[in-house]
């Protein structure tokens, strides 16, 4: 299904748009209004809204919109959407909630919904859904100011959400850590669009270079697995499936109107298999996909850890090789020759064994020297830097030095920066520039996790593929 | 031993005082400037340094100093702490690296070192250690700036750490978080004074809460079991104990020169039968000591989760509840005329079921009455409240009402906020006023987890204890 006309709109209404401000439909016009597309405010008892002109009813409208944005109560939302498919409105998004998530009485009206636009042009986002988000276009259908809920940049990720709350807490991450989203989806009851046609959507968009979703249960597992299984051998597939627990997958049922599909020990086998990487909340939904959106995948599962504090060192080292509570990686053996020309560069109480500890001696230009080093280091499959911002040798010119690496060297680089408030800013510039750096020793082990995991699962197709050739 | 002339000093010398800014003895006596205390610089080539009289060396000080803070080399450190033994000075601090974690040239040094304070009355911290940092004192003997580092406020938290980068990293997420630190002490390779040591004073120590320690190896793993079997039935002691495998274990010693002491499985068993709460990094360290220190132990283990957005809700009750990948909880199961009193606070939408949703139309007054109706339900153990600022009828007040039922209501609560910039200072002043919030919802899970372990310690305590009167 062709869905360009509902995130490329070149013109939307909003209906239920609202002159008085905080009100839903007022909102929603409000963020809308710096898009470069046609924008129509629909309400009966306006002239005008935010220097808009405002109609009547959709069909006063000079043209049938692409997309429109129904900001009105569940009740009211079914004549309107009754109207849409009248008119040939090819998308409609309904943001009410009170639907099939309320139970029996809201799942009619959802369901007399389905039936209004069975059959005809029109298909529906919602309802119960949080919306639209497509940074780059500044098509942005959200209920909520941006002043309270700051908006990320454009990037390499597109988002799918079954929940709208974690949607924006996931979206929030992202602009807090300067990390660029390409789309954000909320697909909420998800009574018609569901997360299969967005997952086929991303697959072929040549922006996107990850695809995560946040679901609480799958419209058609078997679609979603065959798709998936498409996709995920040329393109990464980041998700959450929470209702890990039969008491959570009734929490979700009262939230979306989910039906319990499957346990998660089936889930997980289906990931598994179809090569999604699986993740259990929105902060590891981002990490995760943000590793996979700026580096390949890895070779081989030998990481060199480099920092400056010891103790990040042998923390970092038990996430690496812990089997309990790590995720199986190993510390590169570091060849004699590397070593050696590793103690020339750094300060005799420095420790060039993997992990290496450049103490608070170091500077960016001895991690320069090192990280040079180490790109003839054929044990190394990747490289986990350390940095501490506390040392007097280590300035923000450091970004530019782990830029020229990650760019120009043969090895995958993933920072970790622990700290406070000093520290947030290198953080975020190292992101702006698409090195995946995180605040956290696990979260960083987890991202070389990931690309491990991807390795390994495009290692089984490739080897399966040779075999199938023979 | 009494430690109170280290920790409390009245006179301290710093040893290798420098003029020059940016140098280890230039810092150093910065940052302790602003303290109580009288203050002596010593270095044979200056009359004054940022404004103090500087004195040629220790004999010339016009008293015996408590502390000897050494800022000079390892090989300087010898002499030196050998003239503080002759002039009777109680506590010597050997800030230089260069001893037994460089292996055996610098190990003779420590062990010269150790012969040197033999039999006296003078105690060492250190060598390679971090230093102290008590914020109440403004006792600060770090040689990182304050600029670099921001330093955390008082609090009821003492930290005792082998790693000195560990120890600045925790402070300064406590900093950002707004997480007060009572103490916090880097032992670095525990030649002397050792975690043992500072943990029988803390254990005594009325300002403290909760004792935190990060370790890579045990000085004495029989008399810290002791020590803390005879705390923790009073006062929550909260442990990560890395180097966890071989590898890390390898790392840890060139470090700090830590022997390996112990397999992780069995460190996990003397902390679980001595009532250490163990966790794996400086972020689990800070985050439970935090709940440990503001609230009392669960008497149960059933939580009521309550929020506005319903997808974290779902991942809420996936980490209350799973096995696998969660904390050991269950779902309070709310009373049907708790139900019915919550469907009349709330919008028809909402869910009133355990997790309960108040959805996007929530307020800062809802959460109040809901808060009110839950102080009656005699299943709930504890609330996790999930607050999001992005609805319109969220405001920073909420900090008050939610102050307001953690002081007088009956029932423990910890609080997650998700999301980016708008929501951190609402985290941050919600930490100010002793309310444990944290930025993620694994994370206030684990909290609540956390608690309910201690509770189910000092159960199985109070219940050998009955047994016992039998």
């Amino acid at each position: 299904m062709d869905l360009d006309r509902l995130l490329n709109p070149s013109s939307l209404a909003v209906v239920g748009a609202s002159a008085k401000p905080g009100k839903v439909g007022n909102v929603i016009l409000g963020n809308l209004k710096e898009g470069d597309f046609r924008l129509y405010p629909v309400n009966p008892k306006e002239k005008q809204i935010l220097g808009l002109r405002c109609y009547s009813d959709l069909s006063s409208l000079p043209e049938v919109p692409d997309v429109a944005i129904l900001a009105v109560s569940a009740t009211t939302s079914l004549p309107i959407t009754i109207e849409c498919v009248r008119l040939g409105v090819p998308f409609v998004i309904v943001v009410a909630g009170g639907f099939a998530e309320i139970g029996l009485e809201g799942g009619s009206i959802q369901d007399l919904m389905l039936a209004a636009i069975r059959g005809s042009g029109t298909r529906l986002l919602g309802p119960n859904t949080m919306g639209l988000l497509i940074p780059k276009r500044k098509l942005d259908t959200l209920f909520l100011p941006k002043e309270r809920s700051p908006r990320p940049a454009h990037g390499p990720i597109a988002l799918i959400s079954q929940s709208g709350s974690v949607m924006v807490g996931l979206y929030e991450l992202a602009e807090d850590a300067r990390v660029g989203l390409g789309a954000c989806i909320g697909i909420g009851n998800k009574a018609d669009l569901n997360e299969n046609d967005f997952l086929k959507y991303f697959g072929k968009d040549e922006d996107t270079k990850c695809i995560s979703l946040y679901l609480e249960s799958f419209s058609s597992g078997r679609e979603f697995a065959e798709s998936a299984r498409k996709i995920s051998h040329r393109k990464p597939i980041v998700a959450a499936k929470v209702g890990r627990t039969p008491s959570a997958q009734k929490a979700a049922s009262s939230h979306t109107g989910a039906i319990a599909s499957g346990t998660d020990l089936m889930v997980r086998g289906v990931f598994r298999q179809n090569g999604i990487v699986q993740v259990d909340d929105d902060q590891e939904l981002l990490d995760i996909s943000q590793a996979l959106s700026c580096l390949d995948h890895l070779e081989g599962n030998r990481i060199a850890i480099v920092g400056s504090g010891g103790g990040y060192g042998v923390v970092a080292t038990d996430y690496v090789t812990s089997e309990s509570n790590g995720y199986g990686l190993t510390l590169a053996p570091l060849a004699e020759g590397t070593k050696e020309r590793l103690r020339k560069l750094s300060p005799y109480f420095a420790s060039v064994h993997n992990p290496v500890d450049l103490t608070g001696d170091v500077t960016n230009k001895m991690y320069d020297e090192v990280l040079e080093v180490l790109q003839d280091e054929h044990s190394i499959d990747a490289i986990l830097l350390i940095l501490l911002f506390q040392p007097p040798g280590m300035t923000i010119g450091m970004v530019d030095v782990a830029e020229k690496w990650a760019r120009d060297g043969k090895k995958p680089i993933v920072i970790c920066c622990t700290g406070g408030g000093y520290t947030r800013p290198v953080l975020q510039r190292l992101n702006e520039r698409g090195i995946p750096a995180y605040g956290s020793i696990s979260r960083s082990v987890h991202a070389l996790g990931s690309l491990w995991e991807r390795g390994r699962y495009l290692g089984s197709f490739k080897s399966a593929a040779s075999k199938d050739a023979k």
